[in-house]
């Protein structure tokens, strides 16, 4: 998030899923030794940002997200050529993912273990199906700043990361817009300061 | 700060200075021996807020406010009772304050040192005579968010510090609205975990 609150840029878009300027609330994520290494690479920089993002994908066995975040465009999905999401033919995720959506869709079975499955039931069904393909361990809510506000609103987030950084975005998509004045049970727990980001974990009272 | 960007609650009034709500992003400050100190008071909490606390108070030889700040009601000042402040006869400044304000009023000299000058002729001028009266000590630039935003958009804040209060708000004044998606040449120098409170300093590169 920037010191502004934004979690995305303005305008995404399919040639920019993240708005402009977006990628600069995650430059500080790539030349860490734990970002590399998750990709299968040596090396890179040591610093207390590694603590964070190795305990950010530890456990994971399933990831929720929204439509928006799994991307393409609006509405019913193209039926001829399917968007497949970002993340090609071997996606980062390696468990199954809940993609919440208004159109159904057969499951999409990637490279790696990741399998995609179209959720038109709500928030909650898609939880609960994560919960259970998870088999124990725990869930991912990959977002976007839409879906990670509806879990809050209903008190369904147990653990929330801010990863601030201090730049301003100036408009595109604020995280906690229509919350209200509370953080729904979450309170702050732990605060680590890294060179190019803060992280501020929150968890359930 | 709060977390997701306001400098005051909503609704700020007379019997609400703060707007509602605001009250919480300063609730950090209140128990710090620095805090105490500054009140003539002994003992209280010893964290790393302390430090910074004393340093944002150090070494200032005139303080910027704008008029919402300063208080009191819009419009021209009231001829029979004028707004004196909100701070009573012996005010914590101890040195000159200079208010911007588009309703001229002659200068206001109260216990202690401090004296509110009243500045119609905008941003530069009063920046201009608190530099002259500070006598080589240092300009704080006291607030609100409207004032701050001001002389941050002309490149004339030279160090800035953000408490950030992991609280939401949900509306109120937000600090950097209408900045656009730069700091105007300010950069992150320095990070300070406390236990209510983050403080982020930023200088000018």
């Amino acid at each position: 998030m920037s010191l502004d609150g934004f979690v995305a840029g303005p305008h995404q878009s399919e040639n920019n899923p993240l708005g402009i300027g977006g990628m600069r609330l995650h430059e500080w994520i790539f030349p860490l030794a734990a970002w590399r290494a998750s990709n299968g690479s040596d090396g890179g920089e040591i610093n207390s940002s590694n603590a964070v993002v190795e305990e950010s994908v530890a456990n994971i066995g399933a990831t929720v997200m929204g439509r928006n975040m799994f991307g393409g465009h609006p509405g019913p999905w193209n039926a001829g050529e399917p968007w497949n999401g970002w993340w090609g033919i071997n996606p980062p995720f390696h468990h199954p993912v809940f993609v919440l959506t208004h159109h159904a869709r057969e499951p999409l079975v990637l490279e790696g273990g990741t399998t995609f499955t179209f959720v038109t039931e709500g928030i909650e069904a898609a939880l609960d199906r994560a919960r259970k393909a998870a088999g124990g361990r725990d869930v991912s809510l990959g977002g976007g700043a839409n879906t990670a506000r509806q879990y809050l609103a209903v008190n369904l987030v147990d653990e929330m990361e801010i990863n601030l950084v201090p730049v301003l975005l100036g408009s595109g998509e604020r995280l906690f817009d229509g919350l209200g004045d509370d953080l729904h049970g979450l309170e702050l727990v732990r605060t680590v300061s890294a060179p190019r980001v803060t992280h501020f974990k929150f968890t359930r009272r």
